[in-house]
């Protein structure tokens, strides 16, 4: 296969900007798309072609494959990037490009269709013996079978709607005794919801952990892992703090996961960059629960502890290239964290705060890498996610790493939207986030709004009140001036915390 | 030795910031010192407490030792960290710190003043049989005695003023026939520029390297070094583009520079951050130059290669912390490149070329870290050293920290000053430092500012005339908009590199 000489990235933000700046380090020449909402956006500054390909919502550009592939082939583009969201994991699309000359730069159609159905993902996991959470193979149809399951598994169990989703049609049974009691409310729940009474069994997770392995597979059946990723800090079930490694693997559980999810990639063929979710519970024992077909959003944190280039790698491994990297080669180096910084109020259940950056400094210096879309003045459409950055910080170890990433969100100012950040300060400074002693509920059990700092503009009032305090102490009001005054905004603000 | 909990640093620029930024990140507190020509400098913005020592220049503040130390007491620090520059090997500096009862970061008043005097920095590393460059050991007083031994270091050789300095009194002697010749000379020269006749003779190495080993050393005797940096190119005798590893050594040459290094921090009882630095020639032989008794400018790379944040470890020792990092848990990861910014203009041999930051666009991502003092619209003070900052880039390979470090480069924007970027990206596309085939001669070998790019001004009328040409192709200027063009500012420049 020639070497990839130019790439549209079908996609926006963050990480079109991402893609496009491994794209140039390689010497690529890059086609930003945009919505008539992004018109002004960064990415599409950034890049060396830009072309417009419908109006918002994303339903009629963004989405719109056709236009994409059309724009690709007039500007004579070689191949198109994904990114995560949007077209990522749509087989049909990945199928239109290859079928219009152009290389898709992520896994075959058909691995993306596999891994795109729960059913068929189990399926290929189940024929390799990948660990799944036990329970019934389907849908119930005898109960006394369900029960001697039930008991088998071992209580508690989960009773869940086979059309079922975002919660309804769930119940926990915690005894035997409660079961007959449970699976009719949940069979009536599903009715109502869906209109479709079939329902299955699974081990209930008391302690659940969100942890997935990076995969790198190239097109000569080569697939390596680039070990794990901490997801368990999540709020409306996504994930909004990452962290590698996990703090709980042992490395022997660390290598069982990692073989266990180059065996899921090799179940599909799979090739390019992939990421193999698992469930962890609090002994240890892992659950395959999905395969991600794409480049994750967190993929930064595992660039930080291994020092490969994600995005060239699967440049590389789309012109066909063989990988160079070897299992052995791997091995990881010091700690990374992520945030998530979302134009989101985290005092009113995480609801999207757009509008436009009034303020918008950025956090630097050794250990951190800021991933983002925007600068001071832009606004945040309403269009789209509000996503506005990955803060990624890193160091030596875990507690560098947290308290970098502190420093770094004490640095980042955005006024003119709420967001994450305060959140993210919160997580890094719990008393269970700092000794790992967290899972997948960490939000709902430790988190309410109260938590977070004060506004910024009560600071102020404080400070101004402190200050007028040590100006009338010293006695000559006249003289003072900052520099004189032993208090300054950010001291008091490290003596409140 | 109690924890340490507030500290002043003494200095300004970048050098402040990167100190006060591990500081936060340790929980202390931080007191900044500023002249009258910074009362708006970023340090102090950044500090938690900012005190202004005097008017400039240096002389009348930042190197008022008794200025910073009174201001040191009355806002109670415990510590005081020198930087670089300015009053950090000044042995007077560091024992009055310490009779005024605070803690100096950085090695004991005695080591420096050892290391700061050529003669005594030698005798120390003689009396260990570190390589110096073979020589006579002082002034000439025998001529056939100087012959002898120039015949025995083999020509050619040097000779060089005892009062010297910047080039005068110096000659190179070819071959023996012509040694009385330029005796004769070397010894006016010197009469003239010194009004001291006496002269000494050294081996001249014809392809020198710059190439120097970091150290950190405990209060305990414990020593360890942190690999090399490579520092050959230099401009005015300054380093401008500094990388680690070096392209050169070979383990076993990085491993004995390694132990002579840790073995002149002994001769002189070392403890803090230091910097042995050698002369190595084309065959690798490696000869002791000086030790500098604080951190380096260019210790970021060190940082990047290490995981090691050395000014953490610097506050550790001067907590009287024994040193955790054991010499085996080091290895290198990966490669780093720094490029020195200097508001200096490349075209007029580098000439400071102060001003206004009009623009002033930090460049990020992947791989990229930046160290500043910096934002837009500050003014570059002419009192002092004109760094703007420090661009440093990492990758899995010196080639991946190269591009990543062009990447960077273009996406730099600084408009209101001339800088060095454009030098760098010289360097960085230079076949000979590509190649690794390059020493201290780099500048003077390959360098002419017709080698710079063209400047910004000039690519926007060209690319005003292209862009026009190809409205005038398409046939309908009206509708003609940046993303419809196939040309944009950033391929064309891509194209025309």
């Amino acid at each position: 296969m020639p070497p990839i000489k130019k790439i549209l990235i079908a996609n926006r933000g963050e990480i079109a900007l991402r893609v496009m700046r491994t794209a140039r380090e390689m010497g690529i020449a890059t086609v930003a798309i945009y919505s008539e909402a992004d018109r002004e956006a960064l990415h599409v500054r950034y890049a060396d072609e830009a072309i417009c390909i419908g109006p918002p919502p994303s339903a009629e550009s963004y989405l719109r494959g056709d236009k994409i592939i059309d724009a690709a082939l007039r500007l004579r583009v070689d191949a198109i990037h994904p990114g995560y969201g949007f077209l990522s994991e749509n087989a049909a699309f990945a199928r239109a490009v290859g079928e219009a000359g152009l290389i898709f730069i992520g896994p075959s159609p058909e691995a993306i269709e596999t891994m795109g159905s729960k059913l068929a993902a189990k399926r290929a996991a189940g024929e390799r013996n990948i660990p799944m959470v036990p329970g019934t193979d389907g849908a119930i149809t005898d109960r006394n079978e369900a029960k001697r399951i039930s008991a088998q598994i071992g209580y508690p169990i989960l009773i869940k709607a086979s059309a079922g989703g975002g919660g309804k049609g769930m119940r926990v049974v915690e005894k035997p005794e409660d079961f007959d009691e449970q699976m009719d409310r949940a069979v009536s729940e599903a009715v109502s919801s869906f209109g479709d009474g079939s329902v299955f069994i699974e081990k209930y997770i008391t302690s659940p952990r969100h942890i997935e392995i990076q995969l790198l597979g190239d097109q000569h059946g080569n697939i390596i892992h680039l070990f794990e990723r901490e997801c368990s800090v999540q709020r409306r079930h996504q994930k909004v703090v990452e962290e590698a490694p996990s703090l709980v693997l042992t490395p022997e559980i660390r290598e069982a996961m990692g073989r266990c999810a180059v065996e899921v990639g090799h179940a599909c063929g799979y090739y390019g960059a992939g990421t193999v979710e698992f469930i962890v519970d609090d002994s240890l024992a892992f659950y395959f629960l999905e395969m991600n077909t794409r480049l994750q959003v967190e993929h930064p944190v595992t660039e930080q502890i291994t020092g490969v280039d994600l995005v060239r790698q699967m440049i590389y491994i789309a012109e066909g290239k063989p990988l160079e990297i070897k299992q052995e080669d791997l091995a990881i180096r010091g700690h990374a964290m992520e945030v998530r910084v979302y134009a989101e109020d985290p005092a009113t259940n995480f609801l999207p705060d757009v509008g436009t950056l009034q303020t918008y400094i950025r956090p630097q210096g050794n250990g951190v890498r800021l991933d983002d879309g925007f600068e001071q003045g832009m606004a945040i459409p309403i269009h789209y996610d509000p996503m506005i950055a990955k803060l990624v910080t890193y160091g030596q170890d875990r507690e560098e790493a947290i308290v970098k990433m502190i420093r770094a969100i004490d640095e980042y100012r955005i006024t003119g939207v709420q967001t994450t950040l305060s959140f993210g300060r919160f997580v890094m400074e719990h008393e269970a986030f700092r000794s790992g002693q967290f899972d997948t509920h960490f939000v709902s059990k430790y988190f309410t709004p109260d938590r977070l700092e004060t506004e910024f503009d009560t600071v102020y009032v404080e400070l101004a009140a402190l200050i007028a305090g040590q100006i009338l102490e010293k006695g000559n009001s006249a003289k003072a001036s900052k520099s004189e005054l032993p208090i300054t905004k950010n001291n008091w603000k490290t003596r409140r915390r």
